[in-house]
């Protein structure tokens, strides 16, 4: 068993993969999917495109894109036993600078929910003047305080490491403009405050591969393994009725992360059940975070679908990597 | 209960509102819907965007646009006697000019049906060197008459009121261009013969709100209540895969009409189920018509749904009005 | 030689036609163009596409489209003894209402001037939430009374008939969009009171002669002859670097003159010297204004050239109606 | 009954029409459609848009577009007993040219399969420095022999008719660009060697039908009747979320193919079932092969669903025609 | 001196190159440029884009784009006895069939002129359906005989070979689509017959260099030398303001002229000129013909300036294979 | 006398206000524009938005952007003893990392040069995976140092400040796409190191004077001067044949430069002379560099013209602050 740097989660959610399907990939979906559907909460039409995190009772703890009533989206923690039932928060969280003055964009999308010692980060598309990379960091959901503004816009899909690489902080965002943009790389940043980033490195681009042949995005904050940081991202595709999201995987050098080692050619996850195919945004999936035991190697991945629900899929650190590097495009 | 100016319609549809489902809306579908499905009658393959009004014998008539077999829409009559099951025409409506001329247009769509008194007035999207606004009338449903070439190019979503108001015909109408134009405001003018237009006034303007962020258009007729002219009408916003139609409203001011008194910032209806979210244009609620009954304010509201069905949705004058006050964008 | 109904203006100005040319044309450039150059007036950079009208006292006057220096253009009056050198106003017109209040809107451009008895009337293209047309009133150009919004977006293009036909106002317009549109035909309106129009009609499109295949829109006021309204307009052509503004001419029926006699497939003037290549917009030639004299049959056209100068070119009534005819494209 | 040039196949697919529907087509769908779904293969996501022929042993042979797991799609072939249930290669068709050099393309899709004596042809798309016509021959299903570059880019949709017409093979083709083109008509072209072509004629385009007025490609190979060569081809329609792809028929005259003898004004089958609306592009009926009984005039036409699905449906020679003829828009 | 394949003409234009300027070049222009000017004939506005050829009697023909007043180009022949001066026909070349009908296409532009032993082959942009090449023969300049549609729309640019290489006739043509395009590479095409074309091969791109990144296509037709065909073509680059052309350089392999040799990677003449700055398209030099001399390896090079002038360069084979040599970008 | 931070030049260009013309500016034209004309060295077809700045020696040195005979930009270094007459480096500036690694990029243009003490850094439009921002120092003009890759794209219009304000670097930058982009405004950063840069804020944007509509991004460095930074920077606006760039200019707070001031509603320079019309791009003015004589508050001030020249302006810091309040439309 390959070994995972990480928690260990005993109470995760968890499907055994289903028998006598074609197994073209190694991931499976959930048999309840979706976790979250049509108006989940009070004046919120749509939940998708959201993070998950353990929390420190060893329940969980969340951070949603909520599209409310009027169509704008906004930040709604949750809480939750299981991962999978979840206690929202009556409105959108409350972002405030040092000095407790509120800060709040007036939209907020796409949320990722890193781990970094006890401190929760949340990374988010927001609102500055264009979409851009929002940082927020809270240790009791109740006060999240911004770290400023780091990026420039125009980014989107900023993740963090779960760790300091080489002393910094390390973050892979896809700059590219400020609408549905067909073409976008993954870049990775460094910084030692979170509010000045630079030596920037290109990490990967589009492909030749069809699904991935628009733009690509980072997906999950990045899961340390032996072989290295295993990275779930979105892959677009375009067709004469809009575009196509589907899950990718990658393998990044540890010390390096700009450094790809292995990049799967092969999707993992691609539009095919109805709440993924149809919905605000039909043939969407759109992958935001991973619970992953580190005692068993199982990874549990929360994405979006159709920019309507949520929903999970299975698999395991060791299928998922040797699947990679079966159909790695990487020489 | 909101004085409402109108009909007593006791036989028009209605169903109760549905319990123990998260209420993010004063309006629930009907249970049976669509009203209207796929390949209604011969050469017919889909009814649409269609509006309907009562009748003098206690029953109900109606204005739809028929796309029929070659995918060309005309407008059809139909005649019902529980606004629900329809004995449609046997082909387009022929609309003459006062000498009996045939001056039928070559396409002829979304139809709007304004009862002034005993004249019904079709307003509808017609091609006169691009989409422009039609008016006929009829009395008999068997005789239209063309009001001639009121509005120039480009111009569609043309909404009569029920009422001359100071004397003069008023209309709601949406200038923009000819194709699927990513813009559109709402415009109010006045004419006294429905030929001349003139003293044209801004009413209001795509919003903040995403859902109605690229454009609008009136729906259904204003409807006449003692706090203002209620009006349905439909927002657009975009994403990567087209536009999205969802359903609003607004309460003008009975004696300037062009003046909003309030605004409602969270969408009415938004797709959601699988008639309004598949079909020829996937993910479009577009109001037509309402019946309103004065005795106790129920609204039973005809849309289109994902340009292949005729829906219905309920609600009341008490409940909407309430609800459009409590997300108020005005001030 | 044919009759023409109009003014006796003995001091318009005029040259004779230059010999030795290549004579493609009926019309010939004045050998001082431009009339108006760069910077012609404090706080203004360039005049053009503006029109000019004889003045009671045996002089001359005009409404100028002057491109300020933030960019922004205005109107501005001004006043010529031989219709060639012009004082003008410090600053923009002021439009009222009928009250005296300012509604002087934004910007406006590509004034047309048009006496109509006693009474100077300025059509321009104004901001109404987006391009439409604007209507004012002058006598002495002291005072100027806006005719309310008798148009709806997005149109360009004005130009009322010197007289009224049947009893009411005519007018030209482009309808079309509000950016630089590749489409847009012309259409004619008619109106009691100039504020409310209707009785639309289509009078002529973008045509197969590629210098008029994008779009056109009326120039001049049209000049009554005895053999139609003689109508001097634009035609645009595309080309891989923007398009191309050319002059053309149409003959109208004088009872109905959505009705086209005979139309010159060949223009009478296209960009060719620097002052019409090269500038804020290279390649336009733009008529706005003809002063005719009916004794003579001369026609003095004023016409913007590039967007940055005001040019004259020179025909007679009789030339140009033998080239319309002799080029012609109806029937 | 009318004649038809062809095999008898006994065998091949069939179900009667079914009851009690409104008759809007003489086309009706299997009822266990669709035929081919997700994840047929190993490492293909998607099989659609794909054609099938009679096999010499009374069996069935077919080449399909096979969407593999990288979203690259390559041809396949398959054998089947029914033509219902495939047994399909291990991979992609290697292409081999006359020296058995491997010139197999970068990528391959929509491919025809055209028997013309013993030999099968397959025409597809493929990459020739943008999209073009690749033509190939097998008599064996083992080796595929390309007939080189007969074709410049940027064409589609080539089919072969089953013999040769005045000594000359004859192949129709949609000329257009590389991506989501929005215009595109019908060709035909003639060669002695499948490699030289020329003397190419337009066959017919777009048309009023709002169902075929974007673009149209020709979709099965051509079936011999004593009325003409009658061709099921699919045309386009555009909305605000993409394009509707419908199927629609033709007839062409026996000895000079350029001369479309009838053109049916209705299509014959649009989206309207869950798999031919729902998918990676929703809203595609593609029609791409038809299994044609002489003795009996059944036909079972094969076509690709919401680029996702293989489905058929069936219909007779005569029923087809009378239909056509009854919608004709020739003259 | 590089050995030549060509004609021997004395009295072909020549200037010796001028002393004293920067020369980042070998080619340098014509000091008496523009060779012809706006309005060079009755009806005909500017000529432009033509083609030049000795005649045999030691004068000159040519075939010349000429815009009528219009703005439709058609096809002038002309003769010169300097290859300076040119007496132009009365009207547009009718071109007809081989039974004399005539089939004159609807616009004719972009001429070449190519000498195969005594006939003439006219190579232009022709109307079938959209852009395509048109091939029609003379001896005489009085008929001229069209070989029919040898190719498909869409198509520009083809330059026929000026003898059979292999058997076969050859042409250079650069598909692409109808308008404004910005893509367009160069392919090779081989016939027996001027109307069957095939066994296509693609020759070369856009490239690296900024002058040629979005479009090339072939201007001269190729000058056989020993060391290669010698191709002067042009090459288009993007501005915020539209394109740019410039005129490139290459080598072709004598037997295979599929194979490139030598390119050029800085362009040999940019417009720099008035004559080729300004004009209906500003920023246009586009070669279509050189006269090359054996004895002295002098050629002349006519080409279009700002879609509005003919002009005229010169340069010698030896000095232009040289610098293509310098500044190769073939490995 | 405005106090100005800065040097002393004695020897810096002049040129008195000319007499008599219309001053609707502060600023006039050097007479003996353009002071780099067309293939001002070898291999070089144009140099234009470029920047120069005092030389140790009494002297001036350069950076330019010099347009080679590819059409690809580089840096060429250049000194001058009267910043008129240049002498250029003989090929493109090589930039090395601190080990001495040739890090230069594939392009490189628009360079800004701003001396901070003795060191000189040259910021430029570098190509990093999409326009970027590319710094590197020298202080001996030989060897030039990059500093990493401090911004990620799209970005452009990089300026730093002449020194540190708060103990950091600031630099001004206009992030947006990779294109011709329609939009884009001016943002500051700050930095310790010149490689990781944060804490971005807004500065301002495009304006409702059309001149400045579209886009704008800041031109020369920041002038130090008790009323404020002055900057000159350029505005877009759009026409129907591309952009139109003039020079406008604004005042920064000392203390904190992202808090504008005043800022000027009119253009400061805007495209009238033929060197400013005419050339690769039409109608640009792009200014780059000022120098600034802190002796008697002169300022020359370089700019781009046309893409094709550099022209040199002048005025005087009192002056242009005069104007620039006189049209603020800060509040």
């Amino acid at each position: 068993m390959i070994k995972v740097v990480g928690e260990h989660i005993p109470n995760m959610p968890w499907e055994d993969r289903p028998q006598g399907k074609n197994a073209n990939s190694p991931v499976w979906r959930y048999s309840k999917n979706p976790v979250i559907g049509r108006n989940p909460a009070p004046n919120v039409s749509r939940i998708f495109n959201s993070a998950v995190a353990s929390w420190k009772d060893g329940g969980f703890v969340g951070v949603f894109r909520a599209e409310t009533c009027s169509g704008i989206p906004y930040l709604y923690y949750g809480f939750s036993e299981n991962a999978l039932e979840w206690r929202f928060g009556d409105s959108a969280i409350r972002i405030t600078d040092e000095n407790g003055n509120d800060v709040s964009p007036s939209y907020a999308y796409d949320p990722r929910l890193i781990r970094i010692g006890d401190t929760y980060h949340i990374v988010w598309c927001t609102n500055f003047h264009g979409a851009s990379i929002g940082i927020a960091t809270t240790t009791d959901f109740r006060t999240f305080t911004s770290k400023g503004n780091g990026f420039l816009p125009f980014n989107r899909n900023g993740v963090l490491f779960p760790r300091k690489v080489g002393g910094n902080y390390l973050i892979l965002t896809r700059p590219s403009d400020s609408g549905h943009t067909p073409f976008g790389d993954i870049f990775i940043s460094e910084s030692s405050d979170l509010l000045h980033w630079g030596n920037h490195k290109w990490v990967m681009g589009k492909s030749g591969e069809w699904w991935q042949s628009v733009k690509i995005g980072a997906g999950c904050a990045p899961i340390e393994t032996e072989e290295g940081w295993l990275l779930f991202y979105h892959g677009v595709t375009g067709t004469c009725s809009g575009f196509v999201y589907s899950m990718g995987a990658a393998l990044l050098d540890l010390d390096d992360p700009s450094k790809v080692l292995h990049r799967c050619g092969n999707f993992l996850l691609t539009p095919e059940e109805e709440y993924e195919e149809r919905g605000f945004v039909p043939n969407v999936v759109f992958p935001c975070a991973a619970l992953v035991d580190a005692a068993t190697n199982r990874i549990a991945i929360y994405y979006g679908a159709a920019d309507t629900n949520t929903a999970l899929c299975f698999t395991t650190v060791d299928d998922v990597i040797s699947f990679i590097k079966k159909h790695d495009t990487i020489k």
